[in-house]
Parts: C-alpha cells; sequence; structure tokens
C-alpha cells in the first residue's frame, strides 16, 4: 500500500455561488469582482462552478455553459483552478456541457450521481461518467460523491474500483459524506495522482486524519482564511490549534443549522459577508428573511 | 362539503414509455404503432408521456420536444388526451417545455416537484407550478404527486391548497403515494371539474374507495383490459369482483418486485409483451438480462 | 382462491390507553370505568391491551402483566375479546407474557417485531413469533405489523407464508401499515377463520375495499360510534356514505397531525373527550400542554 | 474555551459479547476466561456489559443483572472499568438495572436512548436518563449515543446541554454515530473529567483529532492490540502510522460488511477468532453459516 499520508496538501477550493441579477437572470458581471474577493480576502484561488451550492441543476445548459465561459475567462492569469461541474439528471446534457467545458478552457469537470432515476448498482454509475468523461477526454475528471443530497447510496470505494480504466483522465473526488470508512477507503485505494477533496466544512479536520489533501465548499468563500490556517496547522503537526479552528468553523455551522441553513440561506450570507451582491436563489428555493442572514452574518464576523 | 362520490370514473391513463433505437437514440416511428397497441389492444385512449415511466428526466430539452410533437400528432383524432409531463430540476426548462406542449396540441401538462433542491414549503412548491402554469395558460394543468421517488415530503393537500387561484387551469393530481388520508384529503378539497388520478397500480381499488375517478400507471400499457375490467365492475358496485382483479394485478406486481422491478425491467416487459421494440434504457438505468423479463412476461399472460 | 370478499366484519377493536395516576403509577381502578365507557358510548365491545397506544414497552413485565389480568377480569361477561399484546424486545419476555395471558383468561395474544434487535429476514420473525406462541398454545395469535415504528421492514404476506405450520393457534394480523400491495396478498392468502385486521384509522375505508375485516385502533376509543357506522355502511354497500365518515375521520386526524400528535397528546385527548382522568404518559413520551388537547377535542367534538 | 486537545488517552474499552451455551442460556462460567483473554491478548481492560454487542435488550432484566454482577466480581482485582449499560425501553427497568449495577460494584453506568417510544425533545431524553441516573447516585453516568440503531435523531450536544445539573455523576458520552459536527462541539462544551468514548471502530482516528480521548467497540475484544498501537501513535504524534493502523481496520471491516455483519456475526467471529466459545446469538438475531465466519475471520488473521 503505497503510503496514505504522502499526497502534498493543495489549496481550498470554494463552492461558488451564481451570481443572479434581482430579477433572478444570471449575471455575469459579477463574476469577475467575486473571484476578486475569493483572491484578496480569503486567500482561496481555486473554484468549483454550477455545483450545489451554484445551484448548477436549477439552470438551463445554455445558462450553465454562459456561467462556465465566464469563470474560465474571468479566472484566467489569476485561479489556479476552475473545476465546472457538468452533471445533470440527462446524460446527453451532461457530455454537452463536458465538451463545452473543454472548449473554453477549464482546468477540470466533475460529475454528480444522477438521482432521479438512480444507477442501481456502481457499474451502471461508472458508466454513466465514463460516458461523459470521454467527451471532454484529457480533462481532469473528478467524481462528486454527495450521497445524502442525491439519495444514491453506493460507495465511492466501489464506484472507484478500476474507475482510470474506464476513464484514463479520473483525477480524484469530491467526498461530500460522513461515511470515514468509506472515504479512508478511497484514500488508500488512490493513486499518487488523484486528489481527495472532502466536502463537509465541518469535519475537514476528521478527512484530513484520514488523509483528504485538499477541500471543496461553500464555506470557504466567507471562511477560506480561517480554513487556510487550519490546513496550515494541521501541516505542521499543530493539530490541538487546527482542532480550535474546526471548532470556531463548528460554532459557526451549528448555529446557521439552527437558524435554518440552505443554499438561499448560504448565498444570501455570502453576499452579506463580502458585500457582493450575487441576488436570490432560484426556485424551487427561496429567499430568507433578512434578520436571519445578519444573526448568522454576526456568528461568522464573531470567529473572522 | 361537495359530495366525493359524485365524480365520473374516467378511463385510464398509460404513463408511456419512450421508444429507442437499439443504439438508445429517440425512435419516433415506434410511437404511431404504440398509439394503435393501446388503442386496439388494450382499450386505453389517454396517454402521460415524458414522465417517470417514459424517462423524461432523462431526456435533453430538445428531446422531450420532439417526443412530445410526435405523440401529439399521431394521437390526433385517435387518443382523447395526451398529457405531456414538463416536469424538470429547471424552471426555465420546464417553461420552455410547457410553452411547447402548448404549441404542438397537447390536451394537458403535468409537473412533478423538483427534487435535487427540494422545495421547503408548500408555498415554494406552488410558485413554481405556477411559474411552470403561467407559460402555457388555459392548458389544463395537472400536479405529479409522487413523494417516495422525489424525496419531496409535502403533503398534496397542503400543495393544493388555493392552488385555484395562482393557477386558473389547475385541474387534478397525478397521485402517486400511499398516503391515502392525504389522498382523501385532496378529494374532499377537490373542485368538480378536477380530476383525482391515482398512480399506485397495485392498490388502485383502495383509492378508488376513497374517491380517485381515474388512474395513470405504466402497468396499463399491457394490463390496460383487465384493469377496465376492474374500473367497470367498481362502477357498477361489484366489489367482490373489482377485487379479485385488483388481486390478479397484486399477483403480477408482487412477482415482478420480487424479481427486480424499475423503469428499465418495465420498459422490456412491454418490448415483451406488445411485441413492439422499445429499445433499450436510457444510462444511468440498465437493460436487465432477458430471461427476468421472459419469467415477468409469463406471469402477466398468466392473468390476461 | 377463497373468494376475499366473503369474510364477515368483525367489530371494531380498541387499541387502549393504559390509564395512570397522576404520580405515574398503573391505576387499575380505571380500568372497570372505561371498559364501561367503550360498551355504553362507543359501542365497542373489543380491545386491544398493552399495545402502542397502551404504551405497553413503557411497562416492567410485572406491570404489564397486572395490567393484563385487570383488563381481563374487569372485561370477563362485558367485552367480547381481550386480545392482550405481549411483544417484548426480550423473548424470554414476550413468553412470560405469553404465558400469562392464557393463565389470566385473554381471549388472544399479538405480538409485535423485535425493534431493537431487527430480524434479518422473515424466517428469523417467524421463528420468534412462534417460540412467544408455543408458550401460549391454543390461544388465538395474532402478528402485529407496524413497520414505520419498527422499522422492521419485512413484508407481511413473507412473514404470514406457512405460519398454520408453525403456529397452529396464528388467527391473523394486526396491519398497520400503508402498503396495500402487501396488505391485499395478506388477505389473498388468507385462511378463512384468519382476522384481517386494519390499524391505520385514518384509511380504513382503503382497506375494507381490499378485504378487511375488522379494524384495530386508538381513535375507536373516542370515534367507536362514528365509525362502527362506517362499517355499517360499507357492509350495505353504501360507499358514498362509508365515504364521507371516512372523511369526517381524516379530518379530525388531519387537523391533531398538524398540531402535533403522538400516544401522549392522544391520550390526554382521550381523558378531554372521555371524562376518565387516565393520567400523563410515562416517559420518554412527554404530557402536551393542554390548550393543544382542548382545540384537538372540539375538533372531535365537531364531527360525533 | 478550555483547550480540547488537553484530555488524556484512556485505554480501550471493550463492548462485550454475552456468552451464551449451546441451547441460548446466559453461560456465566464463560466470563472468567473471557476477562482473561481481554487482558492478556488484547491488552483491554475495560469493558461495557449488557450493551448493543452484549445484546442487553434480548435479556430479560433478570438475565442483565446476573451477566452484570459477574462481570463485576471476575473483573475486581483484574479489569479497571466495568460499564454497565442499563438502558432499556421501560424506565422502571432501567432503574431496576441502574440500582443493581451500583450494587454489584460497577464503575459506572451508561444509557441509550429508548427507541420505540422516541423522546420528542433533547428535554424528554435528559429526563429519561435523569431518572435513571437518580437511582444510582454517585455511579459514573454514560449517556450511550446511537443515533442510526435508536432512530432517536437528537443531537448529542443537545442532550448534554446543562447535564451536569440534572445529573451531578454525568461522566461523559459513549458517542456511535458519523455526525462529527455534533461530537466536536460535544468536545469543546465537555467538563475536563468528562470522557468522551468514540464507537465507530472504523473511523476512530477521526474522532481522535477532533479530541475523543477514548473508545468503546466491539472489534476491540479481537483488534485490541491492533488498536492500542493506533492509540499509542496518534499520542506520538505519528498520524502517518496511525493512518496506516486505522486503514487495516478499515480493510477488515470493509471486508466483513460486504460478507454480511451484524451482532450475530460478529459475535460468532469473536468465538473463531479467541477460541472462546461464546454461543449462538439470541432470537431476532440468527447465526450465520460458518464458512462467512472464517472468511472473515481469516481476514482478521491477516491484519494482526
Amino acid at each position: 500500500m503505497a503510503s496514505p499520508g504522502s499526497k502534498k496538501l493543495t489549496g481550498l477550493v470554494a463552492a461558488t455561488f451564481t451570481p443572479l441579477t434581482p430579477e433572478g437572470e444570471i449575471n455575469l458581471a459579477m463574476i469577475g469582482p467575486y473571484i476578486d474577493f475569493l483572491l484578496e480576502k480569503q486567500g482561496v484561488r481555486n473554484v468549483f462552478v454550477n455545483g450545489t451550492t451554484g445551484e448548477g441543476m436549477s439552470f438551463s445548459v445554455e445558462e450553465r455553459k454562459r456561467l462556465a465561459e465566464e469563470w474560465c475567462q474571468r479566472g484566467k492569469g489569476k485561479l489556479e483552478q476552475v473545476i465546472v461541474h457538468v452533471g445533470c439528471m440527462s446524460l446527453k446534457d451532461s457530455q454537452d456541457l463536458a465538451r463545452h467545458a473543454a472548449e473554453v478552457g477549464a482546468d477540470g469537470i466533475a460529475v454528480i450521481a444522477p438521482s432521479f432515476f438512480k444507477p442501481s448498482d456502481a457499474d451502471a454509475l461508472r458508466q454513466f461518467l465514463q460516458e461523459v468523461a470521454a467527451t471532454a477526454q484529457g480533462l481532469p475528471f473528478y467524481y462528486y460523491h454527495i450521497p445524502a443530497l442525491t439519495g444514491v447510496n453506493l460507495r465511492a470505494r466501489d464506484v472507484v474500483e478500476g474507475i482510470e480504466k474506464c476513464i484514463p483522465s479520473f483525477h480524484g473526488l469530491k467526498f461530500s459524506g460522513q461515511d470515514l470508512l468509506d472515504f479512508g477507503q478511497c484514500v488508500s485505494y488512490s493513486q499518487p495522482h488523484w486528489s481527495l477533496l472532502y466536502g463537509m466544512d465541518e469535519q475537514l479536520l476528521a478527512a484530513l486524519a484520514l488523509g483528504a489533501n485538499g477541500a471543496v465548499g461553500s464555506t470557504y468563500n466567507y471562511l477560506g482564511s480561517k480554513v487556510n490556517s487550519l490546513l496550515s496547522a494541521f501541516d505542521k503537526g499543530e493539530l490541538s490549534q487546527a482542532r480550535n479552528l474546526q471548532f470556531q468553523v463548528q460554532d459557526v455551522l451549528s448555529y446557521a443549522v439552527k437558524q435554518g441553513f440552505d443554499v438561499a440561506v448560504n448565498k444570501q450570507l455570502m453576499s452579506e459577508v463580502s458585500g457582493l451582491a450575487l441576488g436570490p436563489p432560484r426556485l424551487p428555493l427561496k429567499p430568507c428573511p433578512h434578520p436571519r442572514i445578519l444573526s448568522i452574518a454576526q456568528k461568522v464576523q464573531q470567529v473572522l
């Protein structure tokens, strides 16, 4: 077994929100300032676009293409990596988006398990992923594992079994789950060039202990500096310090969850904290009353 | 309270499969023969297109449009009703499909709850439905309730509260759930012109007792005559006869479930029983081994 | 197949609450008046003791014995049937209670699936039931099926497969579930002497249509007369009338559920409606504020 | 905030199996040799008795008392701690067992959330725990949190809020859950004398990183030495080594889970690996075929 501790930590990846105008149309003009905010205020140089946080599934294929293109163009020369999420319920739509992501210069693509019709086993899911990856050959490919949201309760370890043969460009996982047996087994099975990006911000330290070498999450939009410190403390073996920082993140998230926390709330929170006008969520998500946002924003400010 | 037993029974609605070529592309040429089969062999004169049985979510918007158009054109003058399902994860896509359904002459549209991002309450869902309905004003609108599949556990009764004010074209529900308290409350709340179509074929009789006035389901593709007899027996007050027929349907479905039964199996079963070459399912669904299909088809033949 | 409609309807069975003193000790003195109330005000002549409604699992074996004995003694010559629930997490405790029920003259015993350790398949559950039944041979034995509460998701139809060979005294089911495919298959498999008692009061009519020949439920403690009318209407083929009565029951239960409805609330509601002082629930259930009880009681009064 | 890393690691606690005779009666004679095995072969000096692994819920109160007494007597002077689990569905039974545990010299008691009737909020559960603890004042009291098994989805952090005021003898948690946000918040809230024992053997290292200071689990019956090494590596800051050891444990458990792994299989596995004849499980658990046990035992041997 290759030493699972040998992967070098990579920088944080912000799962980005999608800016909308007050009328609910995509607001491409906001993407440049958004990138500057991440770089200058958060020390975050990687983004994950059109994912869950970005309400990707709520946009049309055409809208997703325009968003992906803008993020790639604006990020060029500034961001290290723009990973575009191209997962859809429809395989053809995913393929269309993957092809487009390659054309507009994305640094990688990611695909979530289709969740309306659910793959019945790991093989069915792997076939789906393979059909998407084949349309963007060479582009680093990530499997986005988030069973609590998709209801696809396949072990990631089973999904990645032999995946490098089906998908030569396979490059790692965004693992957004609590099953650290499954995660650990992905780590110990992983190839040296794979990235094992953990996606539950509230317990990142646990995954780092088990071999995660990076993190993708929505809170890194506004808690990026804080979590960069956590990564740095962990890297230096200062576990007690890392734990203190993780507990601060937990305090914020625990508070937010008690207030009611979903992608809509999170997006408004980001607007509040960053000063960027990211607009409303799109239906079926509804905006949340402003006082709740203010209350959570205060909690965020306390730990900054 | 208006007498809930006063609704006249409507004919069965077949939730249709989508014919594909062996290569997995939509096969419009098969739709004409499919309609003839339903009319001539099953006595079924209404169809529900691009729904769950039709793998609607697995197709691109463009493909769904072409399918809807073909069903409407081929069905003209033959079928009584073509209801097109236009629900999508993306509101814009749903609106696009609703507009198109009106253009191509659909007799009604239906919308499922978006299930990746889930509406947080009945109001959010009603808003989503309203935004879709508004693009196809005048076209009878059905809410498609199927909580076990969507994971959207809102009571249908709460969703339809005051819905005629938001959606003047509201015309009823396809209720595919086991909660007959919720269903009964929809019946007793319903307007005279609403249709209360029950969607769990294995327990249709239960819903009829509670006031359902019609049924939409996949098994009516091949058990249509049998269930027409059930409806007729129920209508004449021959409950014992209706029950016997329901038990026969249950025998088939119970057997199928034990063998492993999903949309893919069901579609292949329809090909086997009807002789229509409906082709494979689309990923993430996988074809199932033929012997299993044959075994279930035999069970179907036994009750015909 | 024996005609499934041939079973004669039996009278309602009230799932009884357990009277406690204000201090939380079992209050045997209340059982006599409770029986009189059921007979005189509700027209209910059968009881199900120490079940879910009776908080059976919250009492010690000794307490359950004393309760069972009192119900049997007080009910003698008055009630038609006293069915004692003897299910426990521990097989030995269940056997102990079954033996005791036979001694004190119960008319039948019932056993729920053990739910902490869950039987892995129907065979394991059938073995468990058999071991209990064997200690009370000759006493009619009922399997109490309530998967939503136990989390034991085995089909009742699979549990009763060949059960008459393992349990010669097997006499039927209390089926408290929404899966009417499973229920219908139990009906069509059932022996002539089995009772198929349905346990979800809010949708009894649905189960009657599918062949239920009786009902056990908590609401029959206070809505017994109403539901006796429902049974009578159904028996005479007056389906529309039966449906109207079912809708009234649904109105009450729907209202109660919106207010928050559990065994504790239900018990307090019974005290309020009947005038019997049944006392508090036992921990881990907590009493509910009185205004909520009053509000639900008003709703009950409206349909009486 | 007190530094959450300051707790000293405590030794492993084995969640013990309950030895039965081949006929299924409790086999007290096996407890002495069992203790010797844990001490001599596993380096484990603490036991958790009558818990989930010990099938506590499947035994009568009387049986549980005899087991607790024997473990306490045989362990005296040998074991460091005997923690007796006294949780039951019935509060009175739990109180009875708690009182008895104090009498026979247990070093602590633990209580699981009652799971048939579920506490509706943290306050109801805390009241239940308090009523049990009050009968064994002074005896260290642990709350046993295992939501996936009980279905009681209350946050442990909410349960322990202010618990030292209700239960002066409160001493910590056995936390058997994957929600490390909740766990971390328990750690940061904990008093200096609390023990934070993590209960999911497959991801212990994750919990250690977040501040667990001990572990209770069934695999420490046969993987105790291995996990003692893990603890020791972690304590010395050798994270990479700890991770390698954790991955070995994961390999075993992942294999076992694929084979089918429950308390019955686990108990037979322990018999196979230890040479102690622990007998069959008790119904509703069924013994598993021996070849499966042998296959898992081989996997265990490979990592020893």
